[in-house]
């Protein structure tokens, strides 16, 4: 996605430690113009599936997850990191290792929001790992739901998580995938 | 909002507590017609204000903070509940307490994303005691912006929130406010 890239190329700011800093229109402040934009692109990729919802991930797949969801008139279903006293009732968990913030979480969803006849569609602001994907797909597959994809933000490509993901046969569409970037030059390059 | 009450009412479930559970269409699961609808709602009451950047709170606000977003054809900027190696340089920070979750913790916002010249709509899917609310409020004034006012979707109206923040001055809009409920009816009354 054309936009996407020139934005991540004017915007993004390449730190130590693979560390890519979008936080000015993705992930603190989002720039909900693009997220339409985002939203329209994964629907013309996946809107074929019969998606019947999304699910994501809090708290920076939501704004995402919800711009895109009005494009299908899907609902969206956010996975919750830790238990709180407001879910009750029986839980889908799994558990994700964070390597941004390492630390390990279990991530729930309740039973009642994901149903064995739902096609789900995920939606996430960036693959890198992907743990955190893995354990979406891990909450759709225990509901005994169809997962017909994800759709990502920002893949970094060169890390190992899209591999992972797409070697178990699951459609992985990332709107840039990075195969490299430089934090000394500031570089940041493409897959094609 | 008609929409909005009559949702809480086929949907909302009452208990013990003063608990209103309304996850499977605001906080969990995500009804995002209904959150479009909210959307232009929001921009309907706010419109001449010239709002240039909306604020709320991870997680469940992001939601519908974004889909008002682009109502208004600005940014969300969502505050973070814990420090983040994501999150470097300097930092707006205000305590909160959540009485939901037990617990008290301090919210930031990058110095980045708040400034002197903004205005700022705060927009947040609950108004109970008003701790959240506060604390973004206190994040605005921090960073020197103009506060228009905040927009609720739900605001308990039997708890003192709404009354405190409103007392300071702050417009608050809140699209449904119920004046008391009944865990063992089940009957939830709204404000008219």
């Amino acid at each position: 996605m054309e936009l996407l890239k020139q934005r991540i190329l004017k915007d993004g700011v390449v730190k130590d430690g693979n560390v890519l800093k979008v936080d000015s229109f993705l992930n603190h402040q989002m720039d909900t113009v693009l997220f339409g934009e985002i939203g329209k692109e994964f629907k013309r990729l996946f809107e074929k599936e019969n998606v019947t919802k999304i699910l994501t991930i809090e708290a920076s797949g939501i704004g995402v997850a919800c711009m895109t969801g009005q494009y299908f008139g899907v609902p969206v279903v956010f996975a919750k990191k830790t238990q709180t006293k407001n879910i009750d009732g029986e839980v889908y968990t799994s558990r994700v290792e964070s390597f941004t913030h390492g630390r390990v979480y279990d991530i729930i969803v309740s039973k009642k929001f994901l149903k064995a006849e739902d096609r789900i569609l995920l939606i996430d602001d960036f693959l890198a790992k992907g743990s955190a994907l893995s354990g979406l797909c891990s909450l759709v597959l225990d509901a005994g739901a169809t997962l017909v994809g994800a759709g990502i933000v920002i893949e970094k490509g060169f890390q190992d998580g899209g591999s992972l993901i797409r070697n178990r046969g699951i459609r992985v569409e990332s709107l840039a995938i990075i195969d490299s970037m430089d934090s000394t030059t500031g570089e940041i390059n493409f897959r094609n």
